[in-house]
């Protein structure tokens, strides 16, 4: 497929884009090679897409089924109840609304952990999405129970093969306090052997380091090292609660993290990811904005916001996470992480494109578009979505969303029901 | 004016609802009558209009001028040498933008202070909105500036009745590090015997505590008491650094505040909304976007969402401002602040009306509405906006508004070359 964007406005000059495959083979003033389609870019910007570094995207299907409630409540009453009563299906349908929203936000890939792995494949490979997808691992520290996830991890392994190019197969031990030492090896090994990335909940609040305390008289960051699960394959979500000790552990092992911050204020979890050590330390790190239940929405451009703004708050310095920085974390930052390649829009490299909406009073009078994106507008400015070389939205429009919408709320009110 | 709204959703149920001049006459399965203008609300839920309790509505102009910047360096060399060059002219464009971004955002009453009084009351005029304007007013505690600003005070005051029923006068004493005792309490003795409101920003940052700690030997709030400002006329900004003192005094003299998250948040001022000591108190209170040199958006859907978050985090406590108190905070509360009556869709009331479309994925499953609209959606949801009985947005378009964004673009530009 052969896309031409046509007088776009791309690093402050008015250019054509032509892409061939998903990679960019032309940029010029004016560009005359023939395209199977060719878009308007007038009145709008050219930029990387976004990546989304943490959800559980089929918890669309739980949007605003509870909030404002204790966190243990919340958990265990409501979300845990839901949870055990899913289906595959289920699962596939939300996550079809969850990459519905997302490509409507700018957002081409997104690393997720959630029950029903496939219904979560299938769905990403038939939105052209590129997900990272692992299957919530919990043991509970039950060594049948780890045997039972140990396989069903090789077999989804294996079974990944079937959605690529679109999925990526990554292991998803839930958390500390959920996995066993045993567990956590075991995908430690497999992970080296097959360069698999592990995406793990971690230092998400002050219990879950009380835990680590309790259990291991280590901080959670200390016990993954002391078992050898940090590498330069590890992602540590939330990351909340970490000392500079920690920091030091995680940049010495390569690892990366994913701040989370819409979700850890909804929480109120206590404590918050600590911009200034990271950029101390130089830990690469990119944002997430978690699943429905905890956020409830996938707009990474909001989620931009709320982290700028949260680190300049929390350090009394209104000069951190300015907003190309900010920008930059979101999409470049984010593939290094999930191996996308360089993300920037060049000629001979292959990163998604976005097409932002310039003609909003968002972007009036338009002095600096970093800052007019990060600060003054949100998801609802993008309005074309190019993601491996095919075009997904067009005008704001996503080609079956009527019916997606549809579907999903009939499989969320059965759900309730059920 | 007579406008028919059929089959749209209200409080759970489909319904009709009648407006004849911006008052609601009739709410119904099926109503017969005849209207002017009928609008189709199918799948979409009708709701109060948002009310902007703080902003500098022409800072649209300085969007994105300067960010990420040390607050004392950010006022002195890039906003005031900015304003110090503004024109009448320059502000009622900037306003006209204002005005069209809070359309567009379903806000149609905000609460205003700035220069060129007469510029932003035409552009509101002119967009239909309702306008609560003051004009800066800054003495630096000089006698004779002092008695200019009192003069012109007076003369806007009588010129208010011109832009009638748009616009209503209000003071704007900038600030106690920047207004001298004596204009205080004129401004004072003319708000008891004209019933206008006092909008000062108000113990905003642990600088201005400082500076009244050292000139008055009080906080803020209690030298405002000293001198008998506080009433249930006045209505405090900000209001990052308060006791528990200032609460019971504030409490005791009715006056009211506004919360403004994300400025408080993109300053770093250091401190924030003691949303539980309101509570506790009981004290009235709305949000705020502020001016776009410091937040950069005027969405007040996404102001609700920080506001309520912070709350959360702040206290940790998740069950904190929960959703629908928030949506009334913003609605509710800020028409009974603003005198704008009571702002319920029911028979025999006048609120301002916007139609959200339900048809998009923040909507589904649409378990709550009022947790969709404040942690899920933002700004972009709103399609219809009723105002004093006219139409000023449908299908999320304003008529004018290409015009708007085309002249702004101009006015800035030409203003930051001047």
């Amino acid at each position: 497929m052969k896309i031409l964007i046509k007088d776009v406005l791309l690093k402050g000059a008015t250019q054509d884009i032509f892409i061939n495959n998903g990679s960019i083979e032309e940029i010029s003033g004016r560009c005359t090679r023939e395209a199977d389609k060719v878009i308007n870019g007038r009145n709008k910007a050219a930029l990387p897409s976004l990546i989304n570094g943490h959800t559980h995207a089929a918890m669309t299907l739980f949007r605003g089924f509870a909030d404002d409630m204790p966190l243990k409540n919340w958990l265990e009453e409501k979300i845990w109840a839901l949870e055990s009563k899913l289906t595959e299906e289920d699962v596939y349908w939300g996550t079809k609304l969850a990459c519905l929203e997302m490509i409507k936000n700018g957002v081409t890939a997104f690393n997720d952990m959630y029950w029903h792995w496939e219904g979560t494949a299938r769905a990403a490979a038939e939105m052209g999405v590129r997900g990272l997808i692992s299957a919530v691992f919990i043991d509970m520290f039950d060594r049948k129970k780890g045997q039972e996830q140990i396989e069903l991890n090789r077999a989804l392994f294996d079974l990944s093969e079937r959605y690529k190019p679109y999925v990526t197969f990554t292991f998803g031990p839930h958390a500390i306090y959920t996995v066993s030492e045993g567990s956590l090896q075991w995908m430690r090994d497999f992970s080296e052997k097959h360069n698999i990335l592990i995406h793990m909940h971690l230092a998400e609040t002050l219990d879950e380091n009380r835990f680590a305390d309790e259990k291991y008289g280590l901080t959670p960051v200390k016990f993954l090292d002391h078992i050898g699960v940090l590498s330069e394959r590890f992602i540590g979500c939330h990351g909340c609660v970490l000392n500079e000790d920690d920091c030091r552990t995680l940049r010495e092992r390569r690892a990366k993290l994913v701040h989370i911050p819409v979700s850890n204020l909804k929480l109120a979890v206590g404590s918050i990811f600590p911009h200034f050590l990271m950029k101390n330390e130089g830990i690469p790190y990119c944002f997430g904005t978690d699943g429905c239940a905890s956020n409830n929405h996938l707009d990474l451009i909001e989620t931009m916001k709320f982290a700028s703004l949260i680190a300049k708050f929390a350090n009394h310095d209104p000069t951190m996470l300015p907003a190309r920085e900010t920008f930059d974390i979101a999409t470049k930052a984010a593939a290094g992480i999930f191996n996308l390649g360089d993300w920037e829009i060049e000629v001979g490299k292959s990163p998604d494109i976005i097409l932002i909406d310039l003609n909003r009073p968002e972007f009036v009078p338009n002095f600096d578009i970093w800052s007019d994106i990060v600060y003054a507008s949100n998801g609802s400015v993008v309005d074309t979505v190019i993601c491996m070389g095919r075009v997904l939205m067009e005008n704001r429009y996503v080609p079956g969303e009527e019916d997606i919408l549809r579907k999903v709320k009939k499989t969320a009110k059965a759900l309730v029901a059920r």
